[in-house]
């Protein structure tokens, strides 16, 4: 009854990352492989840790693997150094069975900075992308649209920004389903001229890279839906993004605080309180979590993930990997070349 | 029955200055001058205008005088350019009733390269600041939280950086009355070391400044009330503030169309939906449009300000006057000055 093996996507899970790990991460990997099977899930991690946290669960039947690490990376590491140090560390792991094509893609709730170094040192990146890449949608006022990048790269040259351009339409094409995304500069004003000198030279290079540049956006703008790829330093976008994501939290708690103990008025607004808490929550959009540029498929998930996040990002690598990411993003890189030097 | 004259805070006006210039600037300022009689208002523009726009309204016994400038400077001119290009326009005229001791302020809708040219050139800067300098306090959630530099500074080095927090710290002080400001750096982590380079660079001088510095912020706690003061560079501060602004404004939209047009919805909730509104609207905070550093009160309304915006502004730009905050941020750079070179 059972589809043959080869069919279904292999997911790599680094078992050990995440404040909750191991416990949430099994146990939300546990339940993505109930719900969806086409997905077979390898755990990444000590043996005996991970044997102690499967037998809480009937598996029995569900394609969930373990893969043995003797080590991994603990919080109070340098996350980006513990990499080189711990060659047999859960990430490490993982990360080269992605590269000796036992899995598809990588998914872990592992510190960035561990992630970043992984996929880097053992992926390698794409040709003309010099460091990955994060971007997300920041609110489903604007649903189709990506900012980028969230806080991995910093003091940016233009050519940064035209790879997060590229990446950004990408994104925008595969995952978000805009057809022609439209790409723009954040900046401080609407001229071209406007802007520190990071834009002022990377504008003249999106206009030639053949990409579908519109020109600036400004803050207010990020959610107006006039682009699908807004383009910014990550040490620009970082702020904007935890910004935006604690607004809808503070919105949460406001009505959760103000409104909802009132059964008279949760009876008659209930929905569209609902609504306007979505509307600001940091929506579980495709991909949000796609390491991007690295030479396969690396997922993130927060740090703080609970069991459920991690079943839901396991989901939304699953359809990274079915839509082919990393090769859309090559064939817009080599688009891309014939315009300007990557 | 009225109080002596000389006790009067004079404010000069550009009534050429902003989208609704001069019928909404004029307005506004017969309006203050009514409601406060220890305010005295100098319109400054062409006389034909300006008479021609008093006419509207019964100013007898009103303390609004009107100053002649032959020229302004129009919406398509570049800002800072036509300042030096036009020595005769409202803007120049009006800042040089400043200097000359005529006028206690000013205030402008005007466009902001034009203002910011025009205080630098014919105010100067207070010795050790290099150039003008912008804060506000972004929402009511952390009503004694101001966020600088917001748009005026980009490319910035770390001794702009300590620019910020030391007028920060004197915003806080004089028009939050917060007597021991916090100061924080925006970054995207908790620790010293992380960060671009100007970050890292500018934390030692703030530690060693003798300000009250409490180390980094992240985005998401910009609105957590951890510190009084938040510094970042121009370019990162412009755009959270205008995508704070926009949140704010696409709440409001929301809240009124889903819930305002039932009555029953609305009568409900009626208070507790405008405090939601309101903690998230930009705040109306004392100081929001001083133009930091230079050597006199120079106040920017907002360009798409109206006459009971221009009236609001006029009493904030009189309670800096009041409060003396030039001299103020003129003590606090001598005090530390003891500390770091400024």
């Amino acid at each position: 009854l059972m589809e043959a093996n080869d069919k279904k996507i292999r997911i790599a899970i680094d078992a050990m990352g995440g404040d909750y790990a191991p416990q949430e991460i099994v146990q939300g990997a546990v339940e993505a492989a109930k719900k969806d099977n086409n997905l077979e899930l390898i755990l990444v991690g000590p043996f005996d840790i991970l044997e102690k946290e499967l037998a809480k669960y009937d598996i029995s039947g569900l394609p969930i693997h373990r893969a043995h690490a003797d080590d991994f990376i603990r919080e109070e590491e340098n996350p980006a150094l513990a990499v080189y140090r711990k060659p047999n560390s859960s990430i490490v792991v993982a990360t080269k069975m992605v590269r000796a094509g036992r899995a598809d893609g990588l998914l872990g709730a592992t510190a960035t900075g561990s992630l970043v170094t992984s996929a880097m040192q053992f992926l390698g990146m794409l040709d003309g992308i010099e460091r990955p890449v994060l971007g997300a949608v920041l609110s489903l006022i604007a649903p189709t649209t990506v900012t980028l990048d969230l806080g991995v790269n910093m003091d940016c040259k233009p050519r940064h920004l035209l790879n997060f351009a590229i990446i950004g339409t990408v994104y925008a094409r595969v995952l978000l389903g805009v057809p022609e995304p439209k790409v723009a500069l954040l900046n401080i004003g609407k001229e071209g001229v406007k802007g520190n000198q990071l834009i002022r030279e990377t504008y003249p290079l999106l206009e030639k890279s053949g990409l579908n540049f519109i020109g600036n956006v400004e803050g207010h703008e990020i959610l107006s839906r006039k682009a699908n790829v807004i383009v910014c330093d990550g040490f620009v976008g970082n702020p904007i993004f935890k910004f935006s994501e604690s607004v809808g939290n503070i919105i949460d708690n406001y009505i959760k605080s103000k409104f909802k103990d009132d059964p008279e008025v949760s009876c008659l607004l209930g929905d569209k309180l609902e609504d306007l808490i979505g509307l600001l929550a940091l929506p579980d959009v495709v991909g949000g979590g796609i390491l991007w540029g690295v030479d396969g498929v690396v997922a993130k998930a927060h740090g703080n993930s609970r069991a459920p996040m991690v079943t839901k990002r396991l989901g939304q690598t699953k359809m990274a990997i079915e839509r082919d990411v990393v090769g859309c993003l090559k064939a817009e890189l080599s688009r891309i070349r014939k315009n300007v030097n990557l």
